[in-house]
């Protein structure tokens, strides 16, 4: 290609982002190209920002700019922590609504295929939190996977003390979703988790 | 959201870009946060580096780094010039292969409706590059659109003169595709440019 060797650098780094094809690459970059000077000067500035400013909360390891995270030093029921495998988790359940309380970000998940064991996720970490007796619930949110189950399970045997709850996010069928077409495991976990129906 | 501040800035740039929606976005700049911070350094420099040194060739209108762009300096048929609109239709030429001529990039179409005339393309400087001699063949390949046409019809009706050839792309059907579902106006051309069968 004839392109000038700063152009083609550009579609290279688009094209390593998660998602974005060849062409789409090529398109993102000569956006940028045509834009006015300021805005690759912005969008240059802030990829610096996040390199020198952002880091993992020392406390949860969500995402944070400066100390602890929001979640960490907000107004939030530090009673109870919610336990993920990534920072993006977090924001899902956020949006999701009605949790107050506070996270714990793992890291991951154990996997002894791939050589990750509980010294490689944030584990020691969620344990020397939960010694403080003011903590009273411990959400196991991981993936509902093999992994992530064997995950909560580890997480629940090494978290067991007086006063602490520890539970597990509820398995099914998703809202909005086709009985028709759920596949036998949520079926089956969906049967074993059936709750009284309260009438009113 | 309790984002840090320089991660919803960069899903805010990245979500300016086209074809990238909100989820998109997210996940490149999680992606970026969690990278190593050599990458996002590069990625800074590469974005310093286009907004320094990216700039339209002076000749032709096709983007260039230093002077002219590869096309105008290399080693290339420079009696024969081809007109498209932006330089994204240039690299479709060269990725089509078989053109081994020069290009001249308009920076756009004719269209009184949004205002944009001949002073806002780069129309005066394809004359002033005809004026030469040396070019023999003019390839007028603007979008098979209205505006594209028009603009194609009025540089051709300003280029004419003794020893150049003033040519447009055919018209017609696409490679691949069904007649079934080849819309009217496509089909007209079709047969308007229909050509004799050589055999063998």
């Amino acid at each position: 290609m004839a392109l000038p060797h700063a152009i083609t650098a550009l579609i290279d780094e688009f094209a390593r982002l998660p998602g974005v094809g060849k062409r789409g690459a090529e398109r993102m970059a000569f956006d940028l190209v045509s834009a006015a000077p300021e805005r690759l000067e912005a969008f240059a500035a802030i990829l610096e920002a996040v390199r020198e400013s952002v880091h993992l909360c020392p406390t949860c390891g969500f995402f944070a700019q400066g100390g602890e995270c929001e979640f960490c030093t907000g107004h939030r029921d530090h009673a109870s922590i919610l336990v993920v495998e990534s920072p993006q988790e977090v924001l899902a359940v956020e949006s999701a609504g009605g949790y107050r309380g506070v996270y714990h970000v793992l890291g991951g998940h154990l996997s002894p295929l791939k050589g990750i064991g509980p010294g490689d996720l944030t584990i020691g970490q969620l344990l020397a939190r939960l010694e403080n007796p003011a903590v009273s619930e411990l959400i196991l949110a991981t993936s509902p996977t093999v992994e992530g189950d064997a995950t909560a399970l580890y997480i629940a045997r090494q978290a067991r003390r007086e006063g602490l709850g520890v539970t597990r996010l509820g398995r099914g069928v998703p809202m909005g979703s086709s009985l028709q077409y759920s596949d036998a495991g949520t079926l089956r976990l969906a049967l074993e988790g059936r709750r009284a129906v309260d009438s009113p």
